[in-house]
């Protein structure tokens, strides 16, 4: 049994390549909640709904969101409305988002809301929302406080940022089936995700980090930064506006003593030393998934 | 200027009637809101929108609801997720109830949200919903308690009701707009909606009874009940299970003194004299809408 600290997309395809090794094991991933939103009435929650898509074959994988034979009609007669529309929302991926809200209202929690919508779509991994409370990442930046999603869709996270705080975070409390997840994997993943914003906002509810911590000989964290560059996202211009080096050290500093091990890309073989200095094990692998040999190679280095 | 006490389906045939007539005068719809419902985190008002659509010219003539050229995938995922849709939403209305949804949660009225849409949509009455206070009506039936659209769309109406409960009525405050376009109208017309659960709920919010009393002279009121049957839905059988004649004289004893001048259809004209006994003017014509030179008879009656 494993336990995936999980973002959005690095963490659903990880969650995949990990579901399609040889003899894979029972996989729960405790998923951030920091850019769920309310939009329309609805409660959307991105992390939740990439993963969900992924592992159910239904992502679009040209477009990194979004679900394969989507359809627009709803938006584009938002748009006719003069509503607002920056936020896409496709009809298919609008009904995931109405069953959750009609849930959330009969007075489900998120995570049995998500074990129901991971049940319909066959996906066999338990979705654990890091917390049932309300988180909300917030950014300080050049135009002024943005939520999660203005920063990151509406201005395509193309603005100077000075500050992030995830509100709710010091009151929330961590759902048991997450802390449980983390007291009893034999192995805790930390995906390559997004540190600060898709990270950082699970280790901020409270417990969680040293939930982490307990464990640090079993956590297992595969670098985001190859060779100074996110693959995908602003996690490199995030890390080096917020003052950390953008690699997979800086990486590895900014989550501390939580990690045993670093899986770290055959780019980045120059950094093994300075990790191993630091009292890591390093396992230097290649972590670029979509090709099924490679994601065989990183599903092997953090199982094995 | 003329105001209308509106309810959906028969209040917005009138209005569009009224609006084809030589002359038309400026008119305000004074809507019900007790239908109202919140439901996958959307507020959806169907008076309002049925009125909106039919006055837009994209209602179904053929359904009595919904939108022309609808599509209906979001409705079709959601029941492959398992989620509740006995209330069928498509996905071009889905879009209204999305922008009305998010300028609530902006903190728009749904006064405010209605000349939205109505202005998008080129709709030229002014729809003003009774309150922006929620009211929701109740039915007390054979099966339990059941909410308006519970009673109305999942049991198709076919159960027993022995009373009707308007929630919220007694503490609501009417709009301003509204009580200003019953005070300031010409001519003060009850469509001919549903006495019982369309046009009750808009008199029992505090003050609107006696601003429409006040002007008992200028309200001209057109019966639902055509020969002891309602054209659509559940008047007829309604009003005789609450214990009410089931006819357009039971209507106008429900009503009472409200109103100074009845329109019934020819079918009814045997009741001309009974109502004018109890002191109304009275107005025989056709009153089945949908063709024409009915609306323009009807149109006429109401006008003159």
């Amino acid at each position: 049994m494993i336990t995936v600290l999980s973002g959005g997309v690095g963490a659903a395809r990880l969650l995949r390549a990990l579901r399609a090794a040889p003899d894979a094991p029972a996989t729960r991933a405790v998923v951030n909640v920091g850019d769920d939103l309310v939009l329309h009435g609805l409660t959307i929650c991105p992390d939740l709904d990439t993963i969900l898509y992924t592992l159910a074959g239904l992502n679009n994988d040209a477009t990194g969101w979004g679900l394969t034979g989507e359809t627009w009609r709803v938006m584009s007669e938002l748009e006719a409305l003069g509503g607002e529309s920056w936020f896409r929302l496709g009809d298919r991926d609008l009904a995931t988002h109405l069953y959750r809200s009609q849930r959330l209202a009969d007075g489900a929690t998120k995570t049995t809301v998500s074990a129901e919508l991971a049940r319909s779509l066959g996906v066999d991994v338990e979705l654990l929302p890091v917390t049932d409370d309300p988180l909300s990442t917030v950014f300080e930046t050049a135009r002024g406080r943005l939520s999660f999603q203005e920063y990151f869709v509406r201005h395509h996270h193309d603005v100077v940022v000075s500050g992030v705080e995830v509100v709710g975070a010091p009151s929330a409390r961590p759902s048991p089936a997450a802390l449980s997840a983390i007291h009893d994997a034999e192995r805790i993943v930390i995906a390559p995700s997004n540190p600060i914003i898709s990270i950082d906002p699970i280790l901020q509810v409270p417990g969680v980090a040293d939930a982490v911590r307990r464990r640090r000989a079993d956590v297992v964290a595969v670098s985001p930064i190859i060779d100074g560059v996110a693959l995908k996202g602003p996690a490199d211009r995030l890390l080096g506006e917020l003052g950390h080096e953008v690699s997979c050290v800086g990486v590895a500093d900014f989550y501390g003593d939580l990690v045993g091990t670093w899986v770290i890309d055959e780019a980045d073989a120059r950094y093994e030393a300075a990790l191993r200095e630091r009292g890591y094990r390093v396992r230097v692998t290649t972590t670029i998934m979509g090709r099924a040999d490679h994601d065989a190679a990183l599903a092997a280095a953090v199982l094995s």
